[in-house]
């Protein structure tokens, strides 16, 4: 892991520490992904079958988990996993739900009510990847808010084994939420299936989840296609940043940082501190625990494109942060708390020595789905709002439109839009006559 | 306008009358825009100040408003108009304030804090298009909600006029939101200006507001480009759909559609009813009021791609609305209220027949930023909280973590995550200790 003295760079160097890898994708990727797409487009079911026997290697005759499977899934788990899912679950409808928003009315006028109300997405598609391992916590992550939401209609695919079985923790944990059709499908397919629709898998309003660079790029070109769905946000490789002052435990620091750094090779955490000695410590601690670490090939090329930081203060931090946008924050500082209101963008933050990043990717209650790659700059993670659309209503009496109508009238003439002005007009007339 | 009897149409043809005319520009426009953007980002602004020449035929040394401009365009406004984008803005400060979303936060577990916490995006660019005539509606619901969010850091650009200045009631209305710093800058050189910046324009996080063809391509191609800026919304050309019964004013239901129609020769407007006389009544009342109209030209190009549609019932029209997912959704029906709950994607809704769509374009209080092209299925229009990012916090104490850390040291070890069940076990084990 590199070491910078911030106060020694200039800003061009500066900028140049804080740049992610590139997170779109290549050219090579972008075609490869495109035709995958037309593919399913053109041949429905049947790419859908060759591409899951290409990719995952299973052989699939039905793409749809059954009942049966769905029943052996559970009773394949271990009780402590099973438990732990049912938990987590628990734990994230609350804070989930605690934040919903509500519909609402007011009277701008006497005789005019504007009010916002509520609705879900009609059809949503909901993506859990399988990496280097199945991921029922995501499949949590997004099947909680959505039922929250009232989605009636939610669609979930997760990549086969290649036994053409489906992960039984992950199909415990989406049928822990309601969501009972589950496909096999993974990668490009799983997202082209989705955002337009085959035989077997209906055509979704809003796609959701994580992925690999080709999810992500198959996600981003549905997004722009007219007709495609619209997708959750851009997603890109994991990251963290650490904000440490002297007081902060270094084996925790470390274990942190690692464990934002086994996500992949292209994964970037950072560590600000004004404290010498806590970085001297965190980079020793990092050697110790990598060693026992099974997946330390990867942390350890997730560390190279990563920074240990020596900061002039922590309010030098908090600027860097900032700027940065992190999609985890972790605040190892003597009373955390009091630092927050510095925050300004980040996707979730930690507060103090007993918050390890990974509390929030399983049971805290927060959403583990977070802007990356910068995002945090505008938007923030998953959440209840994000499977539903706001409708705004305005319902007006004659006395109401009385009341604003020439207001209206006159707007609509300095616009020079004579049809509006016309439609508020014609009614005016006709209370007064 | 076309007259469709909906019982009589097959599938296929169902579809074809729904369908929306194309919104995604053509490859050579894309290539036109593309070209534009890059000159930008190349030359900064020598490139603004040549393409608004080209563009508005304005030869401007500063394209920045002054203080002194910002005085003398309030000066220059009747005060008809003044206390009109006044009165406006009240209600729409009113309305968008009563809909903010609050912070909140609750303890998931004993010694597990969670919560929510709202930041203005820091850096916000709006736009402001003067196609036909300039839009100082389109300045308020933009900025108002800005300011509400409590951003800090708001730019505005809009297109100047012939003689270099810019719409003073464009400016009345960026005052009156507290919006000083206005570029008189349009269309592509606008957008690029805004997400990219140049010496005289910030670079900004997030862009928002409506444009022609080329805005709405360049907003899509920014928002494509790593680290450039996210924009509001996809846009495209205005639309409204009205159900109508019986009973329905059929002059003041043509004045409606021809509202929505006068945008520009791409708006689409539809009817529906479930009653013969109706339909006729309005077709004669839309041949009368275009002959009244100064832009009937542009009405009569939207209305050829619009059609009056008779269907069986009203159960039947609320089916056809949620599939379309009208921008604007008018019910001119009896008891207009007892119809809501069917409502399950639109923009926005206006109930009765007292409540015209223009209404809602310039001072009800709702925002007229809406979601177009069938995007009400997944998006809602503009709010304080497009303005926002939502950012999650957790606080752990010992006695918490000892509560949910074995929940999360489960799922790790089932997701193959050594680092996430070791930062998690750590801490634990020193708790132990």
């Amino acid at each position: 892991m590199r070491r910078i003295d911030w106060r020694q760079l200039d800003a061009a160097q500066r900028a140049r520490a804080l740049l992610r890898p590139a997170q779109q994708a290549g050219a090579e990727t972008a075609t490869a992904v495109a035709r995958l797409i037309e593919d399913v487009r053109a041949r429905g079911d049947a790419a859908l079958r060759e591409l899951t026997a290409r990719f995952d290697g299973a052989e699939l005759d039905d793409l749809v988990v059954s009942a049966a499977e769905f029943a052996s899934a559970s009773a394949a788990l271990s009780p402590a996993l099973r438990d732990a899912i049912d938990e987590a679950a628990a734990r994230i409808e609350h804070f989930h739900q605690a934040g919903m928003a509500a519909p609402y009315a007011v009277d701008t006028a006497p005789g005019v009510r504007c009010e916002r109300m509520l609705r879900p997405i009609r059809r949503v598609g909901l993506y859990v990847p399988a990496g280097s391992a199945p991921l029922p916590s995501t499949a949590l992550m997004l099947a909680l808010p959505a039922r929250l939401a009232g989605c009636r209609d939610v669609v979930l695919c997760t990549p086969p084994r290649a036994d053409g079985s489906a992960d039984p923790a992950v199909l415990h944990a989406a049928s822990r939420c309601g969501v009972r059709r589950v496909f096999k499908l993974g990668g490009v397919q799983a997202i082209a299936a989705m955002a337009f629709g085959t035989d077997a898998v209906p055509a979704c309003d809003k796609l959701f989840g994580p992925g690999n660079a080709y999810v992500t790029e198959a996600k981003r070109q549905v997004a722009m296609t007219d007709g495609g769905a619209a997708i959750d946000m851009p997603a890109g490789p994991s990251e963290v940043l650490v904000i440490a002052d002297g007081g902060a435990n270094p084996a925790f620091v470390a274990a942190d940082l690692l464990s934002q750094a086994e996500h992949g090779a292209d994964s970037q955490v950072l560590l600000l501190s004004d404290d010498d000695a806590l970085l001297d410590a965190v980079a020793l601690q990092l050697e110790q625990q990598l060693a026992t670490l099974p997946r330390a090939e990867v942390a350890r090329r997730a560390l190279q494109a990563s920074s240990l930081v020596r900061v002039d203060s922590l309010q030098e931090a908090f600027a860097i942060s900032n700027d940065y946008a992190p999609e985890h924050l972790i605040l190892a500082l003597r009373d955390a708390r009091a630092w927050l209101p510095q925050v300004q963008a980040a996707g979730s933050v930690f507060l103090g020595d007993w918050a390890p990043e990974a509390l929030g990717d399983y049971c805290s209650g927060t959403n583990h789905v977070l802007p990356t790659g910068g995002a945090a700059r505008f938007c923030g993670g998953l959440s209840v709002a994000s499977f539903q659309v706001a409708i705004t209503v305005q319902e007006v009496q004659p006395h109401g439109l009385a009341a604003i109508g020439p207001c209206a009238v006159e707007l609509a003439s300095a616009e020079g839009l004579d049809a509006h002005r016309l439609a508020v007009a014609l009614r005016l007339q006709e209370l007064a006559a």
